[in-house]
């Protein structure tokens, strides 16, 4: 980066601000690639409640079907017999192919992983794990299933985070690990085609050879299956820059519950010949059929990438800021983070690493630039920087001066999270706002919490504090209530205070990590009755058996 | 732009060749804001058949009934009487807001605009105009048409190019053009919410003043309405910049056939709720519902722009070029258009303006950079010509020195279409192709033709020429065959030809036209059996009487 020599009066202020390699090589935080492990179980704890903290290793997560007793096996469902298993046997051929729990006893720790999901708060009772290679084979699985009554559920990496891809009672699991084979890539015009089961990281690594990236980046990536991203519709750190996946699916291939085969797996950035019925895939959470296939536009990698993180005194602060970013970086600005000192103070408090900035600030953005060429990238960003401080809009900043740096200023964004899992439990909310309201409802949220009597830095008060921070680019908010104990009253002041609250606003009850079964009840909140009842005309059109990931979504 | 004071020595070389301010002052060629006024009338030459060349005033257009013998009017549907009339009249109280041809003679010259398309090519026999202002009256509209069978064809700024948005026979037309207020424009997000009737020009006038864009650009814009771009998923020059309609619309308002209000008038960039309803009506072509309002996600106005146009000895090198465009130019690229050199001798040919560059090429790109620093933008072009000249996969090129050159330069892209119908009738083809084999089709079809003897430069020869063009960013290309007059032949030389040329690589028949009447029957060439199935199952769950703009789309 050429940053270092132009720095004009304002920037050398700045860098005497930086963090120092040193620092940044002892925060203790990196930018997580993969979910942090769960620690703790569930079955002492309701089920809003994120739990954190240290495990037993072998210990069992309460059953789905426990924590939610209101929801019933559906009796039109068949149980798994021999028959059934001995069928899918001959159909898979091989003997990893099939997971059998049924006609074996001594397959449960096998099949174990493929009932539970990675925080270990969703539990299922499957004894049926299949592995299917083909997209015929799914075809015949789910013919053979929609046909003998049998309910399944779709399961990719098992990274979701509301209980989406494991199943509650005995459905078969179809997972798509085996289906991971990248089809084709067009190095002209950046089109990928690859099954559903490919790794996110493993697609991202095989398109940087070529010089793209794939148009999605999360924590999950090292695990989530691009088959499931799809279906879930994950949002992530790139959406700010390339869109979301309504814009860069170009088709896919999916198996209905019938064993239809829709291929759709257009390879066109334009094709208007007909309703767009991808789009319907695209985040049902495998609640209308399983793609097996995904085409997608892949954007150019961009070599030059600026992180810079500042303080501000208010949210007004922030948002024009975050304007004139959009304004002054534009083409350039690939990243847009919020978070408040509230959250900042907890990772201070965790990490023991001294903060970025000398002084603290109510509120912290952190900018990602990603360009063409570093050095107009660097000159953009600078300016804009003189600009925002001598403004008065920022109140102080630091720009990233080596790789090293950069991760270290992610790190105080995205080691929130586990910061939050060290210091007990964690009412978490993923929602979006209209942004002008974005930070309110933390600010209402705490004041309600604190009014109650629970908010405090004593010990005798159950919730230590109440944090806010996410996707500010996006209106997307995590919102945070970091609790020293279960306590009910919390639970009770929170709930649905924060779903009316986003009613309210037209806010959306779930920004990025959709329904599955922690949502299933809440839709309601951020969907008209007219729009839930489409909804459901289109779930018995595609699956009138209702076989595909019951229990779930609506 | 700062290109002037940068120029290294293979671009002094190009200064040389670009085209002077007085050579661009009178190519007679601007970039078109509103479709060239029809000229011609249909009713001597078959449907596929682009006709062009004066016409006289007031002749009318040819009915489409006649066109197309084979669509029969749908005997479930009512027939117009007084009483359906005095319902409207009492339900929108104005005059102005029914055009009645019903119970009135005086009317019929009134009725006619609404009746044909601009090209003067589909003609309907509707005796009744509604212009609806609010939500509710759309409502109550439809709902007595939905429960007196009524059939109905709503219309937006009538510029579409496939018959869509006239009737076919008497269908009522219920207008938007009153549903015309931008409702609410948020300066920090950039999400705008404006009814369906506005003009896109409107729109983008009004948010320039804020420094912003829509994120769609098309011919049509002064006529246009945003309703019918989401309707029609509009794809135009903005495109391969901002992504398609998929991903930048947040959120539509529409009214189902039965008079139901789908309020998914989401403004949240993130919104993992159910599925994505809104996807389906984008593209819809208004055969599912009537959208009254559009949420949408607005980018910041680009300050500095660049054009070149260069050529190119091989369609290899047009591919070539445009990777490393993306690669170089990548997050400021904001066109990359082809044309061959048919295309332009046309031009050269119609308007006997001095060519941009000293020879002739087989190929020729244009490029555009949009970005928020000119001298930035300007460094970046110049690396990237100097580039692929040095490499030699550019021939030639001029970038063009101000505004008066850009304009001047892109009239050898937008002028094609003018400069075609000046000189006979053309079979247009608007089609997506995957990109290695985009120009193939213009070969193999001028091949076909020659070898049929219909092509020459010889008045006895049917055919002039075969060329083609495109948005190459989209893989969009635009293959036309200029004719001198109709013959039989050449319509049976080309179809179903090209569209079996197209279904064979998988490619769309319309890109971004839309089915409309044109292309109802061919949607077999881009869609298989299965889809088009799943389709008409949508079509019947949301307008199961079908009164939604029949005859058409399916």
């Amino acid at each position: 980066m050429a940053a270092r020599q132009q720095l004009t009066p304002v920037l050398r202020r700045l860098r005497l601000l930086k963090i120092s390699p040193h620092t940044a090589r002892h925060t203790g935080l990196q930018r997580t690639l993969t979910p942090p492990a769960a620690r703790y179980l569930s079955s002492t704890v309701p089920r809003h409640f994120q739990p954190t903290g240290p495990a037993p290793a072998a210990a069992q997560s309460k059953l789905t079907s426990e924590t939610y007793p209101d929801i019933k096996r559906d009796p039109r469902f068949a149980q798994l017999t021999e028959a059934h298993v001995a069928h899918f046997q001959q159909l898979l051929g091989t003997y990893s192919a099939v997971l059998d729990g049924v006609t074996r006893s001594d397959t449960a720790d096998d099949i174990e992983p493929f009932n539970t999901d990675w925080m270990r708060k969703y539990r299922g009772q499957c004894r049926l794990v299949l592995r299917p290679r083909t997209t015929e084979e799914v075809s015949r699985i789910l013919k053979y299933c929609n046909d003998n009554m049998l309910a399944v559920v779709p399961q990719g990496g098992n990274t979701g985070l509301v209980g989406g891809s494991v199943p509650v009672f005995d459905e078969i699991v179809i997972n798509m690990a085996r289906m991971d084979n990248i089809i084709e890539f067009d190095e002209v015009s950046g089109t990928l085609v690859a099954e559903a089961g490919c790794i996110l990281e493993v697609v991202d690594q095989f398109l940087a050879t070529a010089g793209y990236i794939f148009p999605l980046d999360l924590g999950a990536k090292g695990s989530c299956h691009i088959g499931g991203n799809v279906s879930t519709n994950a949002g992530g750190l790139r959406l700010l820059r390339y869109g979301s996946l309504h814009g860069t699916v170009l088709g896919i291939e999916a198996v209905l519950a019938d064993g239809t085969v829709v291929d759709d797996l257009c390879k066109l950035r334009k094709n208007n010949t007909g309703y767009d019925l991808k789009q319907l895939f695209i985040g049902a959470e495998g609640t209308i059929g399983i793609i097996t296939k995904v085409s997608i536009q892949c954007p150019q990698r961009s070599p030059a990438q600026n992180v810079a993180l500042f303080g501000l005194s208010s949210f007004e602060q922030a948002q024009q800021a975050f304007r004139e970013a959009k304004g002054q970086l534009s083409e350039i600005l690939s990243a847009f983070e919020l978070m408040d000192d509230g959250s900042q103070a907890l990772v201070r408090q965790v990490t023991g690493n001294k903060r970025p900035l000398e002084d603290t600030y109510p509120f912290y953005c952190l900018i990602e630039t990603s360009g063409s060429n570093a050095d107009h990238d660097s000159e953009k960003l600078q300016a804009f920087l003189e600009d925002v401080m001598e403004k008065g809009i920022v109140a102080d900043g630091t720009l990233a001066q080596d790789e090293t740096q950069i991760k270290s200023l992610w790190a105080w964004r995205e080691g929130i999270t586990e910061a939050l899992s060290h210091l007990g439990g964690t009412y978490k909310y993923d929602v979006s706002i209209p942004l002008k309201e974005l930070y309110q409802l933390v600010e209402d949220t705490r004041a309600r919490v604190d009014e109650a009597g629970l908010l405090g830095d004593e010990d005798e008060f159950p919730v230590r504090a109440v944090v806010g921070y996410g996707h500010m680019g996006d209106a997307n908010l995590h919102l945070n209530v970091s609790t020293r104990r279960f306590d009910e009253r919390v639970e009770k002041v929170l709930e649905p205070f924060v779903y009316e609250w986003i009613a309210k606003r037209q806010g959306s009850i779930s920004a990025e990590h959709g329904l599955g079964v922690m949502k299933k009840k809440y839709i309601g909140y951020s969907r008209n009755p007219t729009m839930v009842g489409l909804m459901k005309n289109i779930k018995t059109t595609f699956d009138p058996n209702g076989i595909l990931n019951p229990y779930k979504y609506l």
